[in-house]
């Protein structure tokens, strides 16, 4: 068992904006949430999913709908509880721990402030190894677990509880609702026990995004390079170094969508590269070639202090490197790839793993 | 106790019908869908709200959305029994009756379907004694009765609850979710004690609406004129005949909205009048004056046959006669006329009482 304090979560809201990919909303609002629930009611709990009793229900917390909303309707906990506690007064029973459904963004930080006051544990680990944009894109989906019965909440209140037949209509029904919400709302989703959990947990991917982010602070600290902490600390691939000539975005009230063109600095000189994001980026390529693609990670991040750069902060003269991280293997087979693959976005490429494209 | 069989159907859809105000969705669909449930299950049972304890549940059942993807999206049982088998594990316990919503369209036979399949009795009254066009439009929202819990069903076995902080954010959710849902959707809402629904009720409605359909067919049956038995039967006003020379209209997902545009005929040889709806018609105006608007109804039905035209039948060349109904007293207070007048439509016109208006 690990104690999570307040100061702990700079690292942990670095390192899940490493993860979040570009997308995920801005760690950082969640990472102010988590620390004002910590001062007042405490730290929180990171225990491994043996922890807990086969039948004990987890519970996954998250922010719902375009990140870009968040930037001016700022999240808060009340909202987030209430989901949590609607799903509990449905199933008729009470959750013995918190879960992130993605590792990357908002919600790796956000279930930390649900779990500092509500008193309950979080679980270290998560059910992407990443962030994704669509509700149905996490392994529970792979492993037969249903996101309903999910409660979606808002801060005026509201709370409605879905059931819906799939994980692709929930997705369709969660998306609307959030637009009549804001933009955006607060959802209880993927109640699973741990049984169920075991299934579809990328273990200990929290502590894995705390370690990068202290291996970013650490090198900064030491004056060393963050971005080389950052490809060791991850296990990334540098893929491109360069400077942002052009944004083309566009916030269709689902997803941030766009396009992000790169112009080649340093050893990638006289190269250009593409950045292709739907909230996350998910398909980086220069004129010749693909160098990486969703579900594989790309990350941008800031070429000096390897801060990472999400996709609805990218801006003109922005000077970035690009990562490739490898994404867990259970991405990688034929079903998974169809929910999370390239084509699903509408690229047409066929999905080839990070390892075995070429780099520039 | 009256019980109410298979046949007793068409003159309770035809009063529907008229009731319905143009709006409401097509009753013969709903009638199909009663009789075929009770050939198979047997009659409802009609009873006053008296012959239940105070504190029985009576829970009305409604199709939401635009009437007019009916036509194509044919109504079906399973998905209502759905709706209100999911606000009871919502609400704990089981409804002791059904009872409808609105007296108008569709919605006042559909749940007659529900009746027959479940067992259960049908009150003889409902929460308009007309129709309208949005949810919150009802008595129940006048004396402080919640629309919410309520469930949303479609035919796919979807189901949503939706706990909204007012009636308006309730409106809100169910209309996104039902375009979700294919346009329309199936819904169990303002579940109320028998002692609420005392307030709420417009009492006996469905045998106003009976005998209303049965003056009709009497009238037809004695070679006798029908649109005047229809004018003694509710107590309405002539306003109009005259044939439809125009007919603009649009679906915006929502609604149906128009304009019908009239040329006099017989003793309005010479005069226009304007048919305005949004599902039901709404405001019925000559050039010089308003001759009726909501919450009045306004009820436009075949010169010949005294058959009701709805809103999405009614086009080129139909002869017409127009007719005034006053509205419950209840909807002629302040509040009311704030949630269902003229101006909450966008008419900038004040609401004057069916009986002080000149006639043309």
């Amino acid at each position: 068992m690990t104690l999570i304090h307040a100061e702990d979560m700079e690292a942990i809201a670095t390192g899940a904006a490493v993860y979040g990919t570009g997308g995920g909303g801005d760690p950082y609002l969640g990472k102010l949430l988590a620390q004002q629930a910590m001062r007042t009611h405490g730290p929180v709990e990171l225990i491994p999913l043996d922890a807990l009793h086969g039948d004990d229900l987890v519970v996954p917390v998250a922010l719902v709908g375009a990140p870009t909303v968040m930037l001016e309707k700022l999240p808060g906990i009340d909202p987030l509880v209430l989901a949590l506690r609607q799903l509990e007064v449905r199933l008729g029973r009470c959750a013995k721990a918190m879960m992130c459904i993605e590792v990357g963004g908002l919600n790796s930080t956000i279930p930390f402030s649900v779990a500092s006051v509500t008193g309950l544990p979080l679980i270290d680990g998560d059910t992407m190894g990443r962030a994704f944009p669509e509700l149905q894109m996490t392994l529970c989906t792979l492993t037969g677990i249903d996101a309903c019965p999910m409660t979606l909440a808002d801060e005026k209140g509201n709370a409605l509880t879905v059931q819906a037949v799939d994980n692709a209509f929930t997705e369709r029904f969660v998306r609307s609702i959030s637009m009549d919400m804001g933009g955006a709302s607060y959802a209880a989703l993927y109640a699973m026990t741990v049984v169920q959990a075991r299934r579809a947990l990328v273990p200990g991917s929290i502590s894995m995004v705390q370690r990068c982010g202290l291996a970013v602070f650490n090198a900064r600290a030491r004056h060393e390079d963050p971005v080389a902490a950052l490809l060791d600390a991850t296990g990334g691939q540098y893929l491109f170094q360069g400077k942002v000539t052009d944004v083309q975005r566009r916030t269709d009230g689902r997803f941030n969508r766009g396009t992000a063109q790169l112009q080649g600095t340093g050893d990638c000189q006289g190269q250009t590269l593409e950045l292709l994001f739907q909230n996350e980026f998910l398909l980086a390529r220069t004129p010749q070639q693909v160098l990486c693609s969703t579900p594989d990670l790309i990350v941008a991040v800031d070429q000096e202090s390897a801060e990472p750069v999400t996709a609805e902060q990218i801006r003109y003269g922005l000077r970035v490197a690009v990562i490739g991280i490898a994404c867990v293997p259970a991405w990688r087979t034929a079903p998974a790839l169809e929910l999370v693959g390239p084509r699903y976005f509408g690229y047409d490429i066929e999905y080839q793993p990070l390892a075995q494209r070429a780099t520039p």
